[in-house]
């Protein structure tokens, strides 16, 4: 077990304990937020058939050779296509053929003419200019040629995406299974939302919060309990829990004034403890442990510090488990618009809101400079974390920072 | 009726026919990404006790002064509270109670000195430094007091939010109910995805598109179906489909090319007419209509000409009949990147992808310099609409252009 790791190292190792997704077939409408398992290739060239952009007449361009208003083509109209259906017939000197959007266009004919452009006398299409070979003519297959990848492993499926995948005939794809997990929150002190509290006792909260993030993330929560304060029921639901889920989160019990209870408990069911605090605040007190294969990330109880370390902990695991890509949060330079004089012997995470000024600078106010734990509602207003260094001396407002978004 | 309304002028017209969502109480895990019909106040004081934020011991200031190394205080420990429990006993001179992080502090006392900061000797706490009073002291109602607001109405209930809610004893919340839709596509051309087309047979993809489109902004999609070119058909199912759903979005039937099927079958309905065509392209083959009072939105069967109506057009009104005011569309000023040398006399949406360069500036790139309406994949490479406006001699590298994200 390794005490105190740097965050950096702490995501790597619970990132090296998550394991890369299984695949699975869904229809198309069930795969919508899902995550491509394999390259989709397309099953038909795309469009399947040489097809008219427009309404008008299919013809050879080589027939409206001189044509003008004053020496018009007049051209035999032997077919009109309807949506859905083809022409038999060939298109040969002096034949034009009736085009509906999105028609094949008859075998023989090289290019198409707007409706507008034309007009009927006697059955005969009449037209006053000259067209070019191949002029308002889709090739077969100039979109995607049969067996081009149209999408590729590992994107996401949104409703662009999927309308792209039937587009082009794909009626079912591999997706990642999503993994499963279970979270637990322990502590004597919590209750459940919608009963008064008696002294002393708290809204379990973290159980609604990690559900949460992880059904964002892509994931299906299993279950989520409150426990006591008691090893054996926390190591009995710990240890049934790792039956079933991928994973298992667990809040409360990792910090030095509950006597350690989770690490206890892991240890007592056998777990690998993989290490115990991580250098940053708040969010320090983690613990890491793998039981049975099944990575336990224990968080804090406190509601804010969780959050912290969910967000700054676990999206590469989220990340590696899912396949979503997306997941990993982006990181970037931001100018401070307010002071931070607190000094910071340890690494901390301070809530921030992001935004872009006029000029398009990314910029960034502390929102929590009281660093109340308690106080649940800054985390409505942030919108990033501001990473600020360990020997930190303060910040100052117009200085560069680095923001997690 | 109204023929080829501005965009601006189609978007309030179909807006103005929405209506505002009725409300249900949900409970919270089910509230998780749904809408917030009311404020919500909180039911308790938070914290609801006066609360202590660290390991230590609870105990007036009063007694500590002059405390120093060389000369101690030393207070007898009468009580320890728990987590989830709390101390009858009240604290006086010369008296400390042990108290865990986030117990309430008992009576008497006015701080907390954390527990790194004290040793015991013989039952009495000793403390070599003075307190001030209220130091370590949260009060109870500092961050919310009962009643308070703790989010407001129309707030999408994210992880964040849920998570407060939980976190004040909120256990179940009124949200707004999901409007209900019937997305319908004609077409003879259409298939199902999964078959092989036959010569002119294209797959149906704008029905996977919009409902997927319309899961994402909160909407409840009761069906879908393609419909033959028939005005039976298509009259039986819009009749019924308006029978049971909130409002219907149709594809295919609008443009000159198919004799305009869908008006024809709307006004054998006896729906009302609203307004014909959009004066931008694509996406100019719009039909809006009103039938029993249910909004019956027609647009093109071409993927790329719905899919730009619908970002275009619908925002206002989805926004509208779900509450949920993030689903506008943000419209900012960013530099081309390449020229568009096409003259355009009416106005038009080109696909583009926007970012920011190094310095923050939005900078777009045109994607689909070909306009090919046939190029699905085009859809995923673009992020913004890039709003052209009529009379246009073309767009230049450089130029300041209005983009819709």
């Amino acid at each position: 077990m390794i005490e105190k790791v740097e965050l950096e190292k702490a995501r790597r190792l619970i990132e090296k304990r998550g394991c890369a997704p299984g695949a699975e077939k869904v229809a198309l409408p069930e795969a919508h937020g899902r995550v491509l398992a394999e390259d989709i290739a397309a099953p038909v060239d795309c469009p399947p058939f040489n097809r008219s952009p427009l309404d008008g007449y299919a013809l050879q361009a080589g027939d409206t050779a001189g044509a003008s208003p004053s020496a018009p083509a007049r051209l035999e109209v032997i077919d009109t296509v309807y949506a859905g259906g083809y022409s038999h017939k060939k298109v040969t000197g002096g034949i034009a053929v009736r085009l509906m959007t999105g028609s094949p266009i008859p075998e023989g004919a090289d290019c198409v003419i707007r409706q507008e452009d034309t007009r009927l006398e006697e059955g005969r299409v009449v037209i006053e200019k000259e067209l070019f070979p191949w002029e308002n003519y889709c090739f077969r297959g100039e979109n995607l040629r049969k067996g081009d990848t149209v999408l590729k492993k590992d994107s996401v499926l949104q409703a662009a995406a999927i309308g792209v995948l039937a587009g082009v005939g794909v009626a079912a794809v591999p997706v990642y299974k999503k993994p499963a997990a279970a979270v637990l929150s322990t502590g004597d002190e919590l209750i459940e939302p919608g009963v008064l509290p008696a002294p002393g006792q708290i809204y379990g909260s973290n159980l609604y919060t990690i559900a949460c993030r992880l059904k964002e993330c892509g994931i299906n929560v299993l279950s989520t309990g409150i426990l006591r304060d008691d090893r054996a029921a926390i190591g009995g639901a710990v240890a049934e829990a790792a039956g079933r889920a991928d994973f298992i989160i667990t809040t409360g019990g990792v910090s030095a004034g509950e006597k350690d209870l989770m690490a206890a408990v892991m240890k007592e069911l056998g777990a690998e403890i993989v290490f115990r605090g991580v250098k940053i605040r708040p969010g320090s007190a983690v613990l890491f442990s793998v039981l049975g294969g099944k990575p336990v990330i224990s968080l804090s109880g406190n509601p804010l510090a969780s959050a912290v370390t969910f967000e700054l902990l676990l999206p590469p695991f989220l990340q590696k488990i899912t396949g979503n890509r997306s997941l990993e949060r982006r990181t970037m330079q931001a100018v401070l618009q307010n002071d931070f004089d607190k000094k910071s012997p340890v690494r901390r995470a301070l809530r921030g809101k992001f935004w872009r000024d006029r000029e398009g600078r990314a910029v960034v106010e502390i929102i929590d400079h009281m660093q109340s734990s308690g106080n649940l509602t800054v985390a409505l207003k942030s919108n990033c974390y501001i990473d600020v260094e360990k020997g930190s001396t303060g910040l100052k407002r117009g200085e560069m920072v680095r923001i997690i978004v």
